[in-house]
């Protein structure tokens, strides 16, 4: 299979290049991203971009996403949190550094020497110090590991002076998988979030780290006084507000997970994974079942390193008929 | 005179709190951010916020600065020219490092051990070698270098596997000032460019990095794949492309600056710089001239390290008769 589908999800625009003859409108279930997104309203889309944002305005955006995220940790907006994941290395952190995968290739790069360690390794890592990055729940298996295990893991690490670093990319579908309620400012804990994927508005890159004062006035230092757009402010700061389109979406997303796993396993499949917004299947031959949803104008993610495996996101509406059809039209 | 507003321009949430008395609208010459901006067009206003941007879009961008800078060197987006700058250090440039001032506290910033050198030190400074980071044209002074000039110090800086970089940050105002149409791919050059001054949309939070393909691949790998927003992207491609209103930009705005020039100068001001987006004077009372202006809801730009200095961007259309009454208000 192709690599340039590797890399990441998300390629549409290479999809219609190599599948031309695929029905229109393409249904691209080959990210996370919720596809019921929270409404931008009128007054917000048309946000002033005159000026640079204003400090106290910043300020506002990460107080509601503290609130949204049951913090009193420090917050700092990053203009997509990749960029936060890749400033990790110049940030410096203690060796040795290991990554939980399979998993984001940002994670495997974050730091040059960074050895790949399976989730159950966790605990014994743990004890050698250094610094760990995971992500909870994991992509692409959705595997979810109780902040209370994480925890552990952090005190453990920073006995020899060490550092846990939890990619928390999809947490807001699973707030009780995140650390950052129960962590303490003791914690050598520095956790990413992200905004796009749960309010699916990707495009608007805005995501934030959270952790100890000291630790995130380093990754300010690095980002300067204006990291995100005037419009990630604006957005971000109402739609973490929305706590009843939060509350509702969250309990919407299951059931669309648990109809997305019916159609699957309709289909003899058997979806892994407890985030909602994706799921996992392992299937002899992913490449052909890739290449004929393909063919049907449905994108989805394979993935290198597991050529058995496919990433399918939530459909939304009326896709899911879709999918049905084009799995069953083997 | 309070240090808060030493860092930055564009505090104008702060000026609202400390001068609640003054006259509303606030009219913001604080920063050189053109008040004339380039009009977006409704349909990019409500981009696709949803989905990830498309590396395609990303890339027609890149294509569509490059045109504007007319440069055939690589070019990369940034979330904001000052992530860039702030990213130096990490990437790794040769000491000793060196910047020209009085100018950015992000160049000072940009490598821990940086000396500041005036511009007249800076033949002697590149026989040394190292990385030299310079401002052209420079900012507070709007002080102009010929590109011939700075191709010069760059050649001499590589006898000795030295860098030079420069900050075109008001550049398009004054395109001969730029080295890009000049440099050629051997020249040891790393040029940052901003849209957001130029055309009048700093929220926006878009910059480049402009150089040998090598060095831009380094600074892309620190990005990742999304480095800005779908609203840039799609706001930008149309922006650069318009060659049209650059043009007319150009020529209106060096009007705008003559006129600023005659009000400052019936005020018994010396008004200085090449730069039409702003005007620097110097006067025994900044100070005063600063809080009499603030009174009036005109908040300029003073500097901590030079008391005697007042910067003052464009007012642009009834602006300026307003600053004309506040400065015979004396």
């Amino acid at each position: 299979m192709a690599s340039e589908w590797m890399m990441h999800g998300g390629r549409l625009d290479l999809a219609k290049l190599r599948f031309p003859d695929a029905p229109q409108p393409w249904l691209d279930l080959s990210t996370g991203i919720n596809p019921l997104r929270w409404p931008v309203p009128e007054g917000l889309a048309t946000a002033d971009l005159g000026p640079l944002p204003a400090p106290s305005a910043l300020a506002a955006l990460e107080r509601a996403a503290a609130g949204a995220f049951a913090t009193d940790a420090a917050v700092t907006a990053l203009p997509g949190s990749e960029i936060g994941i890749r400033m990790l290395q110049a940030i410096g952190f203690p060796g040795p550094h290991r990554h939980v995968g399979p998993g984001y290739a940002s994670h495997a790069a974050a730091f040059h020497d960074s050895r790949r360690i399976p989730v159950t390794d966790i605990d014994a890592a743990a004890a050698g110090g250094g610094t760990i990055i995971v992500a909870n729940p994991s992509n692409p298996e959705g595997h979810r590991v109780d902040p209370e295990h994480l925890l552990a893991v952090a005190r453990r690490l920073k006995r020899r002076g060490g550092w846990l670093i939890v990619d928390e990319a999809f947490a807001d579908t699973l707030p009780e998988a995140s650390v950052l309620p129960y962590r303490t400012a003791e914690d050598p804990v520095l956790v990413f979030r992200s905004f796009g994927k749960f309010f699916g508005l990707a495009g608007i890159r805005l995501g934030f780290a959270v952790g100890p004062e000291p630790m995130i006035e380093r990754i300010r230092a690095r980002l300067g006084s204006w990291p995100v757009s005037s419009l990630a402010i604006e957005v971000g700061r109402a739609a973490y507000a929305d706590a009843g389109w939060i509350a509702a979406t969250r309990a919407h997303l299951h059931d669309e997970a648990a109809a997305l796993d019916n159609v699957l396993t309709a289909a003899g499949h058997t979806p892994r994974g407890a985030c909602p917004l994706f799921r996992l299947i392992e299937t002899e031959d992913a490449h052909g079942l890739f290449l004929r949803l393909a063919r049907a104008g449905i994108l989805t993610r394979p993935f290198d390193t597991a050529p058995r495996w496919l990433r399918l996101g939530l459909p939304g509406g009326a896709g899911l008929a879709r999918l049905e059809r084009a799995l069953a039209d083997g």
